[in-house]
């Protein structure tokens, strides 16, 4: 398989977890969102969303993180990145979603982009906004997960809720929002850094086909 | 089951298109977005990220209308709302991630408020906002599915791609979107609004129990 991959991509980011806990080893192939490498003709003949990563599964080729990583886990069933049972799926992809949904879209490159070149928006405009939505997202995953004591968000094996959290607080931390009211979230990460599959998959993780 | 509704939520509107799918009625409990009724505390304590749906499923309270659906999915296999196989499976969910992720949540109540409210965007900077990822978004969609002669998104039978598209539409129309440049996509709209289960979860459906 080949992943059209960028290491500052929180969705490549995600995929790459997902991949090295599957076991897998891919192709990687770069596409430079510094310098508008999704917009070329060649990557939208590829994929027409001009959206990164793209896995070429040998089957054909799929976009959208969240796909690629269902794809994944049922082509390669072991070790499973969703629980047993209908509830505790939903409520494993509900946690997955609240970060690819409603925090991850309106932070992205892209949208960044448009509040200044067409809305004009100022550092400090963007900065707010982009703090606005992580805020609001991360308050509710919070919440939801304060209370259980498992090691990762749905118990003690790491699965797609995890695969999404991880990304998206290397963001924050890039983009400078203060994690303290997030103790829970911040364990969570902690315990999934520590894991190989995590930290191969790290944005600053040398890889050896580099 | 309970489900926490507004006619004119676009996710909302997904998951009474599956429930209906599926042959599942559930009583209706309005959270009236325009009165902020899913910023109060009560509906909060319920869903913390005050998004709407939310599906009181007998076993615990879901959100996220994706995962609501593949609940729905797996709990009542028939019909189903995903295509056999690994790859097929992920391409409709690539395709229901690509309204879901892409274009939905940039255009939502809560991101046209902030537009106004702290960036201090116009009217027609906000309808040019909406449209602007709204064309991206059906753009790629009419490029994937332009090919295929089948009645739907993924086949002859209505899925979880169709799910989310025909709500997108609804909105498109809503903000007067042009939809001349998506024929394929206007097909497969027509084709699902002559099913009972999409025209009775039409917003403008006059529900029997209201």
């Amino acid at each position: 398989m080949k992943l059209y991959d960028y290491p500052y991509s929180s969705a490549a980011y995600r995929v790459r977890i997902a991949l090295n806990l599957k076991g897998q080893t891919v192709e990687a192939v770069p596409v430079d969102l510094r310098e508008g490498r999704q917009c070329s003709a060649d990557y939208h003949a590829l994929n027409p969303t001009g959206l990164v990563p793209s896995l070429d599964t040998g089957e054909g080729l799929l976009g959208q993180s969240l796909a690629i990583i269902e794809y994944l886990d049922e082509r390669f069933p072991e070790p499973p990145l969703l629980p047993a049972g209908a509830f505790a799926r939903a409520r494993a992809r509900s946690l997955a979603l609240q970060v690819a949904c409603d925090i991850h879209p309106l932070n992205n490159l892209r949208v960044r982009q448009y509040l200044e070149r067409e809305l004009g928006a100022s550092e400090e405009q963007k900065l707010a906004w982009y703090h606005h939505w992580l805020r609001l997202g991360l308050d509710a995953l919070e919440r939801q997960l304060a209370g259980s004591g498992s090691l990762f968000c749905c118990g003690d094996t790491p699965g797609l809720a995890d695969i999404c959290l991880v990304p998206q607080l290397y963001n924050a931390r890039r983009f400078g929002l203060d994690l303290a009211p997030y103790p829970r979230l911040v364990a969570i990460d902690t315990a999934c850094q520590r894991l190989e599959a995590f930290a191969n998959a790290h944005p600053d993780h040398r890889r050896s086909d580099e």
